[in-house]
């Protein structure tokens, strides 16, 4: 704490037997808060003060429920953090209240557009990009030279194409293709393409041999559900390619064909409503759930009411609000359709021999997260207030559901954006406390810092600075709307910081399944 | 069959009731084998004819062993393809023979050597690399950024250093990292970094809260463990990083400091033994069991003899022949630890739903080979004839461990690879029979053609043609020696076609473990 600053500690709600620290730098032992209770110990930014008196075993709420045990007796003014709190058990999946939320329509929001590319399918890309897809990880060494020659030789002719972006992966050969969960990256990848920041143009690199065949990945009829779109299929092992030359040369040319189309394209004014945004947190800290996610779950709402598609992820982060969730859903059977999806995730975590705790992460624990289930009460408002339209399997497309959808993936943050793509995602809000240059190739990312001293720090990473929030200086209300303008800006055009500096991670696919 | 050329066909063990046509188009039905048997039907290149008359439920033998059973009566003349086989039961893994076949030691080769770079801990690099390593995928955007200005900046300035790699990987966080297997990833990243390509240079990026701390993936003392090596570390959330370009400038000074070092160094004559040559295949056809991996089997003798180190691996693909490695391992020690990894894998796959059945490939398949058992018996005589002298489990370093050794891997080329390359391969031969464009960024990649036709038509990226072997024009020992011969010249320098082309695949973490 600076000297002369005044303390700032934060209750969410009015159940919370616990406070975050919200100055920089934390709080000294014998600080006395504004209520007049003193701390008994030092308090780091972002982590809790014990409010009141507990005994062994007596619950530590935030966000209105129950976070942990203490696992000693505590006083009040004490510091709350991992080491002294037990996990409770996840809440069983049996009996839970199914769309029993029910809450008059909201207001539509109306009057509100971005600029984007109209595909012949009726979806809208917020960029125009030239993908290239991968049936298998042989091919990417070629795949890489002929990108770079493709970004260096064609692309200055197509000036209205944003880029071109390899999806490369590590499946298709060398894997139990017909396991169990293979069907997960076998229809990430199918629906990877048809992306709408794709145009449509499909085209495919595959090497001949690989376990995961053209026809396997697009079976017959697949295509043509994708109204409009061509695909342009390369495969290395045919018997015209004499010699890595003419492979180079191939992909040029069929690459060629497609930026020719795409670069006749122009952006046009479409209403909001065909934004899809997909939502995430990675290198979270508590105050993720204090201003960021909050301004985050405004937006959503917003984003909702004016007809868009919203997308929270991240299974075993909010595993532990399955009961919120399956309250707010739209009707009992999209309440059916997450518990199935958080059963499976739940199966699929035992096989390994773990459960949802494995989630929380060093950092998210020096941020003042103690456990999981306080992380999943931060993260789950992202989702805002709206009802759950549907439910998701990892890797499933949207099909043209609207309103907040349930997409179910992993939390690992390269999992959840891949996924998320593959469901038709065109703009990507990413909150961070702890700070993570997140970038996609194939998607704007627009950074949200949870606290001001990261937005400062990294002021060429982070887009929109939540910290405000904590100092009373915005509401989560502004703050949201401060978001979706700047939403539909980067949607129009508008670079995001990831973008100027040409900062992308890898695609990550989800495969549950064996690998040989 | 072009008309003229006479029919030729390839019987491996005096056992064999198949052979292999030989000629490139296959034979068509009515030819007239040189032995007088007539061909029932047309029977493609490197597919099996059937010499004898079988009734269903007998068996087919090639490499003279039961590669499957007949599910119906086949009359000689037939074409032997993976439907009309049943396959065998896995060798269960009890009661197998523990280092039976004893042999007299192989008479040493003396007198080969190879210009390499010594590194302090006494390990030998094939090329000079500046390797960044990374603790979680979330710093690869920007490192991909640095990686960039490193080529075009600084590596201009210093011409006695090959290559900059980036140690990049989907592993770190998100990942359930205290599960059961995730030991492997771990390891293997750690082990990675210590590559005798490398250097004995340790360069980390790392971002700050992510699960794989850098006090995890280097526990104290495992630097010191690698004597010479000096540790640089850039960890992106520290508070000097003010924004991206400070983040880019501070990734550049550290990697100078290592380039600088590197620089100075100068390839020296040392002896063959200093070898450590991984051997893999992919995109397998029938002609690999009988040209290339025979090649690379005595070329694998050959190694041994010269006190080199050569290791063999792709579990999946050498399970069916656990009788022969358990017979071959020097002690009886050794071929329990065979037995053991072969185990683990079992069971791995068991807990998938799958078993050793899911590994033949579409192309394997057209390739000729039908099965698994017959892709195990022509992928295991890569491994030569020499005693067995250790075996790794996935991710483990050799540790001066020489001769030859089975390094347990799964037989997806990319991780496969990887785990070669983490155990401290400095040299790779990979023999391909459809064709697969295989290169690594970190060790030069040998790439062996097992057909003639794949050799012509991939002129510019296959390195050695062992088809004159099928043709009667090389013997698999004269061919042998070629390799070995090839192999020192690349050792010393002498870059391949994928070097050449600057061809590299991604590496792969095998990380068993569930993801969150």
């Amino acid at each position: 704490m600076t000297a002369g600053t005044a303390p700032v500690v934060l209750r969410l709600h009015e159940r919370d037997n616990v406070a975050i620290v919200g100055n920089e730098g934390g709080l000294p032992a014998g600080t006395r808060l504004p209520d007049g209770l003193q701390l008994r110990e030092r308090v780091p930014q972002a982590h809790k003060v014990l409010l009141v008196d507990l005994k062994a075993g007596d619950a530590v709420r935030r966000y209105g429920v129950v976070i942990g045990y203490a696992l000693a007796d505590m006083a009040a003014g004490s510091w709350v953090h991992e080491r002294r709190l037990r996990l409770p058990e996840a809440r069983s999946l049996e009996g839970l209240p199914l769309a029993t939320a029910q809450r008059p329509a909201a207001e539509p929001l109306q009057g509100f557009s971005f600029d984007g590319y109209r595909n012949v399918d009726g979806s809208v890309g917020t960029r125009n990009l030239l993908a290239v897809s991968t049936s298998v990880q042989c091919v990417t060494g070629v795949l890489e030279v002929a990108l770079e020659r493709i970004r260096r030789e064609l692309l200055p002719r197509y000036p209205n194409v944003d880029g071109v972006v390899g999806l490369e992966h590590a499946y298709g050969c060398g894997v139990a293709i017909d396991a169990l969960g293979a069907e997960i990256p076998i229809r990430t990848l199918r629906h990877l393409m048809r992306n709408p920041n794709f145009g449509g143009e499909l085209m495919l690199l595959s090497l001949g041999c690989e376990k995961l065949q053209p026809e396997r990945l697009l079976p017959e009829g697949s295509i043509a559900l994708h109204a409009g779109a061509t695909l342009g299929h390369v495969r290395l092992q045919d018997e015209q390619h004499v010699g890595f030359g003419a492979m180079i040369a191939a992909i040029l040319q069929q690459a060629e064909t497609h930026l020719d189309r795409l670069n006749r394209r122009r952006r046009e004014t479409v209403p909001a409503s065909e934004l899809v945004v997909g939502v995430q947190c990675g290198g979270s800290d508590a105050f993720s759930g204090v201003t960021a996610n909050p301004a985050v779950g405004a937006c959503a709402d917003l984003l909702v009411r004016a007809g868009a598609t919203v997308l929270f992820s991240e299974t075993t982060e909010v595993r532990d609000a399955v009961e919120q969730l399956t309250a707010r859903a739209a009707s009992p059977e999209v309440a059916a359709r997450i518990v199935e999806q958080m059963a499976w995730y739940d199966a699929y975590l035992a096989r390994g021999g773990v459960d949802r705790s494995a989630n929380t992460t060093p950092g998210n624990k020096a941020g003042g997260l103690s456990n999981i289930v306080e992380k999943a009460m931060g993260s789950i408002v992202k989702s805002g207030t709206m009802p759950i339209a549907a439910a998701l399997a990892p890797g499933e497309q949207l099909h043209g559901r609207k309103g907040l959808i349930y997409a179910a993936t992993p939390a690992s943050d390269f999992v959840c954006g891949t996924l998320q793509l593959a469901a038709g995602m065109n703009l990507h809000v990413f909150t961070t406390g702890r700070g993570t240059p997140y970038g996609l190739a194939a998607c704007p990312v627009l950074k949200v810092a949870t606290r001001s001293e990261l937005a400062r720090r990294w002021h060429d990473l982070i887009d929109l600075d939540a910290g405000g929030i904590a100092r009373g200086e915005a509401t989560v209300e502004q703050m949201g709307w401060q978001l979706f303008r700047q939403l539909l800006q980067v949607a129009s055009g508008h670079r995001t910081w990831a973008e100027r500096h040409g900062l992308a991670n890898d695609l990550v696919l989800f495969n549950p399944a064996p690998i040989t």
